[in-house]
């Protein structure tokens, strides 16, 4: 029997059981490719219900990173980079995605996972102050993430000041919503897909980490703003041929509200790991309340941990410590949750 | 009851039986992501074995236009284009997708599909002797598919043959297998996937037209070629986070020889039609032994058509005529075959 | 003493004395960079009104296949490419620029390296009618070169034609003026500046081969087609720091009308060129009324005539034979061309 | 008469006088294009003597933002970024292109416009001891310029301890050289050519601040690392066609030692005008022996100035200070430098 515990990251599992039951019932279905078919439809339909935007276009896609590059190589003059804070995944993780289609990441500084209104009008006065301006990349978007990389929230309120910025510079706002599930299902959380739509250019919504088997829904709340996406998302190689099994799969996950409260087990479980980290005196590297918890390692300690459990490798720090991460996901159960805090509280 | 035919293409219906049941067992094991896991790492070992090359890189990637990228990017250096058909699909229906990776994709004249050892020599020696070619795109690959988009099969003698001049231009082969089911199913087919492995620098064998829900298997024989590929697929946005699910469905395809046959169906259902569409006297535009049908159609006819039978639209041709494709595929029965071919007996 | 003789190409010589003359006067003026220079400023109001086109935005560069990709990548959608003639600079000899930066050139059938209204027509017909158009590149603009690769001129009704084209599909034309002088020299052009900023989105009156030592004036007739021209410029490193240079070249050129008349002694040299390879019966590849002249040699005599003249090579033919480039430019001497003719009338 | 003075950059001015001379002289004799002539024969000669390298190949490019990139996208491969200081110039002021050309610019804290040894292999052991490092940009050269962006000089230990730093990690170093003259004619300096051709994979020689009308000659002390970089040149669209203006400027410049020597009334003023600032009590916001000077402004006092002095805008700091840049240059005389000490002296 496998007694391991499995904490490494929100992909670790399938699918969500109702997810798998539609592919088995409409296995043999026939239906026409690249989207077009009528579970896209149904999926289209409901999100557009979710985010209360009647005209917005939806697009389905299979996974993070290609979703990032797609949507920014769409909203972006070529003489235009993309604003991130420096921990934003596309400034990090994607191997330079978006560098490979041209564009430069312009990361600012963060704090906790976090782009402050602040912040972002300081960068942006100091660039139309800069006399070389026109040497250098120019803002042509803002790239968030909600939950962040360090899975924090944005409030209603620091969207809306972000938001409240970029107008005054006619800047689009394109959000990650990789992790979108636990935030929703966040009691701290006070923003809503239909804010998402009204504030946002484009932002997506996160199928692989949040019960999917893959993939991620663009939403276009104003269509004209990204014309012929369709293309830009082949072009990136971002277009799949079964794109029905995206579109049964976004069906399933908004009907009967199914993405809202998908991501409740996760978040119960960070809170209790969070709890028996605080309880044994292992520090955190950030409090942050969605489903992924940093806990700060020593790193000669590393092993005997590693032997029962799967975490994620997050970052080195000096004085032989590592940050790692614990996320819990929508198939964590409460028993491993009790059996990863007694394990905690062991150590 | 649906009594429409479905033959627009060989990506309509879900995945082999075999597949969904390995997703359903599997589906709440724990796994690491990115292909790190051990669906991918037993899939790689059937593909080695069966491939003869126990050297190989194996990586799994959801499509074919971000596989089609992510290798030619690979492969190429950046003064570089890749040679192909002019019918080739890197050349046509991927939307830019090597040019967006800064290749340019030289197109070379061909006969039903294929490229000949003949016109790919003829080219070379006129661009070696080309007194201006250092202002040129250089070539740097050359692609092939198997079967091509036009259904035909190169054979063993002529991929020799081409491989012979591309030996001498010290030039690679990468072949795109998306439908290389199909060739391995077809009688008059004799290109083996060890002898591709021995022939090409890369090839892909495709899961999505094959009984996949998606997916592809890049393979590279000799891996030192092509450095740090999991990073350029990144890059590309063509890794899946849940990497298993790919390697669960090559695992499955490649147990017990599933792949080699999975195609048959499909190139029986071909034959009889091909054989209906001759009896009654409609012309192809190609006569291709695999999966895939060219009829070519009275343009004015066709809205009869569509109201029976799902087609894919090939070509405009002058005249009021139409080339449309009549796609097999692993899923289609036997029952479909003979409705379809009675209907066209009565067009 | 050197006695042979050089057609090789219009860039052989520096430039125009009078530029040179101008060089040496304002050697050691200082002046600010980057083209915000008063030379640049007396040169940008000259071409404006040249062009009668006083909101013309005019940016100068320093040569030509950089103009081309920073125009393109300005006036293109990430999705969609250029059309232009299969024999067009862009499509041959520019190294894969255009598709360095991302995007495909559409090859089109020529005529005498000319693009016909109706072969666009037909194209932009297909295009639309083909139902995997989304699955394309998009046709973007239309890139034309006045006078062509081959020599040939446009006529102003020819440009009509093509412009009405274009404009019932929304398309801007880019027209590459390389070699514009020796059309505007040329008693069988009718086609003025006038005429080129009225009908093009953009386009480019060359230097390099028409009397500077370089640079290209890209005139934007309506600037706000094409916003922050200047950064694309700098991003494709196609800014030159000491700008006034460019700037006093184009001054000089557009003062007094010198640029009309440049390029006479090339189209005079040209013509008394191909009145003796007429009269020595040697074939000429194309007959075309500018500064170029393609005579057909035979390929084993290529040494003798590279002996005594230098030329370009143009192309290998079959059957032993070669097509080569003669060049007359603005600094061809008539003493030079009677030599070369009698040496053609010997050969 | 003008009694401005001129301050703003060291690319104010034309060329040294010995080049316009030689302009002249040849400027009607016939050469071939593209920098197959007699003078970029010579020029790579005599910068090959100097360098002590008769193995490099040598290169002519008409600017430093596009050698930068041809360069970068020859060395790198596509999943690799260049490691720079975070002042680079690649890093700010070229307008993203480097991302232009696909890859990220990977910024590293600096010291004074220069990167540290220690800095550099601290980062890199963090990278290759990140578990994640196979989903980012993979290091793939280091950037430095000399003189720095700030003026500032690396020693020749210094550039000996990165490049053992660079050996142990298997990377080339690539240097930008836009203002090396001034590097060279500065008694601080003892880093010499043969020294760059000894520690670098490619280097630049500049010519456009450098007493050159434009241009940059780039040095690869071994070739074979960066085949067809001719290719490269003009895919990058930075391929001069009068290719011998730029061979002879650089002929001229390293004829007799000139270019060993242009600098030094550029660097005996920028001393001068240090000293004044210091005796005025205007402070430097940083202290660096070459060509430019930096001091620290009241903002509000800058009209003032600008009304006697084109200075160079830098950055905005806070408190209402300005950072503004003089630049001295081969071409600054000792009148002008000795008004500008006094006018800064009763500022």
């Amino acid at each position: 029997m496998d007694d391991r515990l499995y904490f490494s990251s929100d992909y670790q599992e399938g699918a969500h059981p109702a997810i798998l039951q539609r592919l088995l019932q409409t296995n043999l279905l026939h239906s026409p490719g690249y989207g077009t078919d009528e579970f896209c439809a149904a999926a289209r339909s409901r999100i557009r219900d979710a985010c209360r935007c009647p005209e917005a276009e939806v697009h389905f896609l299979t996974g993070g990173t290609q979703t990032n590059a797609a949507v920014l190589n769409a909203l972006l003059a070529p003489y235009e980079g993309v604003l991130a804070a420096e921990t934003g995944h596309i400034a990090v993780h994607e191997a330079g995605a978006i560098e490979h289609g041209g564009h430069k990441v312009l990361p600012l500084p963060q704090a906790q996972g976090k782009l402050s209104a602040g912040t972002l009008e300081r960068w942006l006065d100091l660039f139309f102050r800069d006399e070389n301006r026109d040497h250098l990349v120019w803002p042509g978007a803002v790239y968030l993430s909600q939950p962040t990389e360090w899975g924090t929230l944005y409030t209603l309120e620091e969207l809306e000041a972000i938001h409240d910025v970029c107008s005054r510079y006619a800047l689009p706002i394109y959000l990650d919503g990789a992790r979108l599930a636990y935030a929703l299902a966040c009691p701290e959380n006070d923003v809503t897909l239909p804010d998402l739509a009204r504030l946002c250019a484009c932002f997506y919504i996160g199928g692989t980490k949040c019960g999917a088997l893959f993939g991620e829904a663009v939403v276009i709340p104003e269509p004209a703003r990204m014309p012929h996406f369709f293309t830009v998302v082949k072009q990136n190689g971002a277009l799949l041929a079964k794109g029905r099994i995206l579109g049964l799969q976004f069906d399933t996950l908004f009907t009967d509200g199914l993405y809202q409260t998908i991501g409740t087990p996760a978040i119960e479980s960070a809170r209790a790991i969070r709890g028996a980290l605080r309880a044994r005196g292992i520090p955190l590297a950030i409090d942050a309340p969605t489903n992924q918890v940093f806990p700060i390692w020593q790193t000669d300690a590393l092993p005997a941990l590693r032997a029962r459990v799967e975490y994620g490798f997050w970052e080195n720090l000096d004085g032989g410590r590592t940050v790692i991460r614990l996320a819990a996901s929508w198939a964590t159960t409460r028993a491993d949750t009790e059996r990863l805090c007694a394990l905690i509280a062991a150590v």
